[in-house]
């Protein structure tokens, strides 16, 4: 059985949708769907809140209750009846992540044990057929085939798997 | 570069101790250091204090400022100027060791960073060349070589490459 490492942020967990949330709350400005899936987000804030994504990320509810990726939840679901799979997350850089991330998980895919769950920083340290991922720099030295998930930060990167949504990844590898 | 994934309790961070540390102010029994090298803590302790183990292994407490194992800081640090080191700890079954286990590492070893400090469950997702361990359980599928670290629990467990120190490590791979 092929192994999917699947990674969290922009890929199953909403943390944009995060930033967007409290940036409202905080600045009262909002920003469209559209602005937040083709421009990332620091380039969308006021110059002079730079402050503000660094203090988000490492609030201790920042990756609390993140919304789910649509379509995540069933293409998962269907993998797993053919993959092995493991959310591969770089959680190290976000102490405050850890316990969060392994709440959500609990809650949003009580199927993927404990066993198949990973934190790490440097993910060529993963053993895996395929990476889901939308962060290029994991799949430099990653040993199987990286699948760059487009997120607002990546769509001028090149690279030769890239999906747009869960949909593609149904397509891709069901 | 060749890459060494090491394990963290009982390898390098001494869980036993603090079993034998916790019981002893429990129950006002005392092991001698052979007892606890040579016996499964579960096997020395009172058959009618069996709910101490698990008690203790999810108690908040149970992974801070545990001691360090014997040799391995200067092993370790002399095993960096030549190989690609990572931790690689089965922290994903308690959560209440996985902030405690990453303070734990940053005290003891400033020098590898959160790029390289992994928490998982199945260390066949580990992509390394050598896995130094005490649980022979994850060498069954893992890619490399793995390195049988001797524990008390493991005494009669048969496998290839086993050491029982630190010093043996740095005679093996130095």
């Amino acid at each position: 059985m092929k192994r999917i490492a699947i990674d969290m942020d922009e890929v199953v967990a909403d943390a944009i949708g995060r930033f967007a949330e409290w940036y409202k709350r905080d600045y009262g400005i909002e920003f469209t769907a559209k602005q937040l899936n083709t421009t990332p987000f620091e380039n969308l804030i006021d110059p002079t809140h730079n402050g503000f994504i660094k203090a988000a990320v490492y609030h201790d509810d920042f990756f609390k209750d993140l919304a789910v990726i649509p379509g995540c939840k069933e293409v998962i679901k269907d993998l797993y009846q053919h993959y092995e799979l493991f959310f591969t997350t770089a959680a190290m850089e976000f102490p405050n992540s850890l316990l969060p991330k392994l709440a959500w998980l609990g809650e949003h895919f009580p199927y993927i044990l404990w066993t198949n769950i990973v934190f790490c920083g440097d993910k060529s340290i993963i053993n895996a057929d395929y990476l889901i991922d939308d962060n290029v720099k994991h799949f430099k030295r990653f040993i199987g085939q990286g699948i760059l998930f487009t997120a607002s930060h990546n769509h001028d990167v090149q690279w030769d798997v890239r999906v747009n949504n869960w949909q593609q990844i149904r397509e891709l590898l069901l």
